[in-house]
């Protein structure tokens, strides 16, 4: 639909052009920005113009109901110009953004924080910031649309992702990735328009950049359009033949950064600090913008608000049909990802089958079959791997792939993609609809990192299938062997880290990361086998306390030796020669989640770590482990990288041996 | 020169032809896979004709001299094909590489480890195995040696740059950032094979990827060529094409996975498992190769060996002409990165000068001056930005801009590329000739961590200066605002951090940065001011023991206030008012390198610890602080991600304040 035909309906706005209404963005963006002393007005102000088009004409959602399942999904993927957002969702009129919210920009506890943050104000679809993130996330929903699609047909999901991308979403090594997966799955639903204004923070793009963007992407499989993006009816065009297009869409929008402001547009000047006030005054003239600052004409604002309307109308009628459809009971548990309850029924017959058989497989293999289990009870589960599925044993019997053009699968081969991985799981977890799961070797948890902070900063429940978890992955060396990585994850808020030790633990672990819906889990595996280690059976999950007495002792403990994953075998080996050798009554404390014991009481701590000397075993990195062995614990585990050589000859090299804790035991007690 | 040409002048071993080379590069692979039971042969059969070629027609390199500065630069970035670069070593004729060695892949101690690990065996220029590592590391030799030229001229300094990567280097989201970089520069000495044998360890490529390699690598900047990678006078043309073209190259070869072993070749089964013994028989049977596992006629030994006999000769004609040039001396110079002595004494000079004038900046400002001092001291610095120079303020007077066609600058616009900078920096260091430093955000560490983990691995000086290192840099919020991120990198072995507290401080750890030259250093750096902090000026550099008393008591300590980088001035603020307020000894002690101090002698740093309760202040993750707080220590600093405001009032929200600094110590006296 255009302006025009548009306008012919509401007879009372006729004088407002999408130009007036691009110009309110123009405003507000630089105002809000002067007004917090910092921000970036320079992309709010170029892109004005597409955003206007795009929103005014194509964009489907309902503000009263920002969580419309088949609303469009707009993604920033260029954060720093989050005004651009806040004023569309003040236009548009979301509740939650009043003018004061836009005044507010930047400040504490604002929903208008300097970069769009999920959770901080409604409709934004991600947290954006880290350049490259957007459309990289963008292509996990635009995955997670045809998965459901696929599932539950166009009446109930037919839906766009729209990603405003900029030079430095293009430049980062994830949109390489992300546009590589987009273009091999055919999502001709992803529309990613590039702020092409040729200017990044150091100056002009040639500075750093030769690269023929068009050329790339057609490469990568993507319908390619350049358009002047000052253009309406070209803007219009464009996006028109990209939502026709059987492929995803770039469009590269020929921008003027800081449009508007007569004396710095065009220039890396406006990026990424206020215009000033001299200058805004010269931009309210140059513009024809002759109101005070926040203030927005009525009958412009009101031409906004027919967005809203459009998109409620829209709303009702899929209400109406998705009411109709016989699978309205399944879609909802579906986009609410409620897993059955016999899952967890299952779970624990697992656990009790695999106590009685005392199960020796490598704790990669015991979530394999523990997979096997959650994904017959469920199709919420989506699995994948980057490229290591036989390696990470993601996949399960019956599971099929999704390949182009078939998006009945449930399994993804997502490529030597990490990064995308990571963030395409963060797509896929905020559009709803299912609970992603993937795989890659621990150490490459390092090019997953940006994702996987965003997983945790957005609270989202994205499970890491983390296999290769040490040393004990053996011949492929140093660079395979993760050494910091737990540091790593453990030093980052949200995330719930778990190394069990052995098939039970491993289910325990897997429970937890179900049923944990407001964070992402780590799921650090075993490549080698590891022996199960409990006596009995419990109905109880013992690692959702994070931290247990797997082997007390009869008389005081005299030392207590903690562990986790792989080394908590060595720790039971240890303690039984320092029991049967040494008459040195040794406890040995499983240690599965930091996070999780860090949450029980100080009681329940004390009474699991106790007063008897400590010893840390695990083999990775020491930082982080004095917190639970004390001042006079020893840590047993990796001083430096790793090695290559068959694994049991890397534990005796690193001494992470039975023999090593029993005389570091020794001397501790002496 | 073809096979032919070159046979001529060796008349006793005209019956070896490339072929029979090739195969003694397949055999070798096979066999030392087989013995260690672990390993991937079928890339090193795969690409055993391309090396061949490539070896035997072109590369310059001098076994006896590994070192010799102008020798090719050969990346094996696809790591894993390990094989195919020791077999070549070894029919070279590498001293430490005789086939004992061959025979003990892939265990402890052997040279031939899982991957090409640098350092290990002489030739292997830098460490791959991660993907996209090497192709990355290797845009950064390639621009070192286009740089170093420029400076010495092409009679000292002009070799090539030979890559072969796999399907996994060009899907890893680093290979983009790094071909545009190449591309941008025109670096036209950077040659990259690709092995386009459509296998990756799920199976068939088109699992995952639709990509046109071709078409991408053209948009970057490249010249591209396809090739039959098993047909010796097609490899052998698209080199000759490469190496005179003025834009970096991308052969494509068309190569067959495992090729040599009938029954598998072609699949992903021989890319990561032995071939098996049967296999391997009927291999030999189809290569026609009837040696015994390990053995390789004399003939085909010696006909490798003229690779060595022709390198030794341009080493010797390339020596004359060094010797000649009136640019000896700086050559050596540059090439072994000595820095003058001088440097140190305008570093010292500098922290006096600003002792006395108590200079007020953030550490940011304060590492610009810094710099402005090395950079006038020495022309060995390289520096650059990932597209933040005057935040990072990386840039100082008088430095020019590299750009295409002009090398003769030496400030790297890096884009917005962190990983590919971090790489490229690797690549310098490695070369030789520059002592790279490079700048970015603190929490961007994470775009980059896979190759700032290889500078740590390879033990290579590299010097990352990474700014805006807390909540301190405000408005930007939670995405920019690092918190686990020193935890991360104190976690990472080989690595030292530096967090300095003020100017002075900031000129002690970037003179430690620059003295240390086996290992990376990262410069965590303030966005807001600081104020100077010392009372008086030492020659002595206090930060090189890691952490110091900087506010001693006069009575015996009540408290100890530990805190690094922006938290110290907050820390001593705190000491005031207890002393002042409550007459409480509270001493501060500066932590600018946890690595320093814990290589300290224990006597020295329980002098600095000292017995008195301690309270850790780290505007950043608590995970590692209880090394130095102890089980009675209490943490401030971050307990989850931060937030969008202005600095102060983000401090004062996570109650990171002298106020809650004096509250707690007078908790824990109590």
């Amino acid at each position: 639909m255009n302006t025009q035909a548009f306008l012919q309906g509401n007879p009372g706005i006729e004088t407002v052009s999408e130009r007036d209404m691009a110009n309110a963005i123009r405003a507000l963006a630089m105002d809000s920005v002067q007004k917090a002393n910092s921000g970036h007005p320079g992309m709010p102000m170029g892109m004005a113009d597409v955003a206007t088009v795009l929103f005014n004409r194509f964009v489907k959602l309902d503000p009263l109901h920002p969580q419309w399942p088949d609303r469009d999904r707009f993604v920033l993927s260029a954060g720093h110009g989050s005004m651009l957002q806040y004023a569309l969702h003040y236009l548009i009129g979301y509740p939650d953004m009043p003018v004061e919210e836009l005044q507010r920009f930047r400040q504490l506890g604002a929903k208008t924080a300097g970069h769009p943050e999920y959770g901080h104000a409604q409709g934004i679809e991600t947290t954006t910031g880290p350049l490259g993130q957007g459309i990289a996330t963008a292509v996990g929903m635009a995955m997670a649309e045809r998965l459901l699609r696929e599932r539950f047909g166009d009446q109930i999901v037919d839906h766009h992702t729209y990603v405003i991308a900029g030079d430095g979403c293009l430049q980062e090594g994830i949109s390489h990735e992300a546009i590589d997966l987009a273009g091999h799955l055919g999502l001709s639903k992803l529309i990613v328009f590039w702020d092409n204004n040729a200017i990044s923070i150091d100056g002009p793009t040639s500075l750093s950049t030769s690269m023929d963007q068009l050329a790339r992407f057609k490469a990568a499989g993507f319908d390619v359009q350049e358009i002047d993006g000052h253009d309406f009816e070209a803007i219009a065009d464009s996006i028109s033949r990209a939502r026709s297009s059987n492929l995803p869409s770039l469009i590269s929008c020929r921008t003027i950064i800081g449009k508007g402001a007569p004396n710095l547009q065009g220039s890396e000047k406006t990026h990424g600090a206020p215009l000033g006030d001299s200058e805004i005054a010269a931009a309210r003239q140059a513009i024809g913008w002759p109101h005070r600052p926040f203030d927005v004409p009525e009958a412009i604002v009101e031409t906004w608000r027919n967005v809203a309307r459009r998109g409620a109308d829209e709303r009702r009628e899929w209400c109406v049909r998705v009411g109709a459809s016989s699978r309205c009971d399944d879609f909802k548990q579906a986009v609410h990802k409620q897993l059955p309850e016999a899952l967890f029924d299952e779970l624990n017959a697992f656990r009790r089958d695999h106590v009685e058989k005392a199960t020796k497989v490598a704790t990669r293999k015991a979530s394999e079959m523990v997979l096997g289990v959650v994904n017959s009870a469920t199709e919420l589960t989506i699995g994948g791997s980057a490229d290591l599925t036989h390696s990470n044993l993601t996949i399960t019997p019956g599971m099929r792939d999704v390949a182009p053009g078939d998006f009945s699968g449930r399994y993804i081969h997502y490529g030597i993609r990490e990064h995308a991985m990571a963030a395409a799981m963060n797509g896929i977890a905020l559009h709803g609809g299912f609970v992603p799961y993937g795989g890659t070797f621990l150490a490459f948890a390092d090019y997953a990192r940006g994702a996987m902070r965003l997983s945790a900063l957005m609270g989202q429940q994205v499970i890491y299938v983390m296999t290769h978890d040490s040393i004990g992955l053996g011949e492929d060396g140093p660079t395979h062997q993760p050494i910091e990585h737990l540091a790593m994850l453990r030093a980052t808020p949200g995330i719930n880290v778990f190394r069990p030790a052995d098939i039970i633990e491993t289910a325990e672990c897997w429970e937890l990361a179900l049923k944990c819906r407001d964070r992402p889990s780590v799921l650090v595996l075993s490549r080698q086998n590891l022996p199960m280690l409990r006596h009995a059976h419990s109905d109880d999950n013992r690692s959702s306390r994070g931290a247990y007495v797997l082997r007390e002792t009869s008389e005081p403990r005299a030392i207590t030796l903690l562990a986790t994953g792989s080394e908590v075998e060595i720790a039971c080996t240890a303690a039984d020669i320092l029991r049967g050798q040494y008459k040195i009554a040794a406890a040995v404390v499983s240690m599965p989640s930091w996070e999780l014991f860090e949450a029980q009481t100080p009681a329940y701590r004390r009474s699991v770590l106790a007063a008897a000397p400590r010893i840390g075993i695990e083999a990775a990195a020491r930082l982080g482990w004095d917190r639970w062995i004390g001042e006079k614990g020893a840590f047993i585990g990796m001083q430096g990288f790793g090695a290559s050589a068959p694994a049991p000859d890397l534990y005796r090299h690193f001494g992470i041996t039975p023999e090593n804790i029993v005389a570091t035991a020794r001397k501790l007690i002496n």
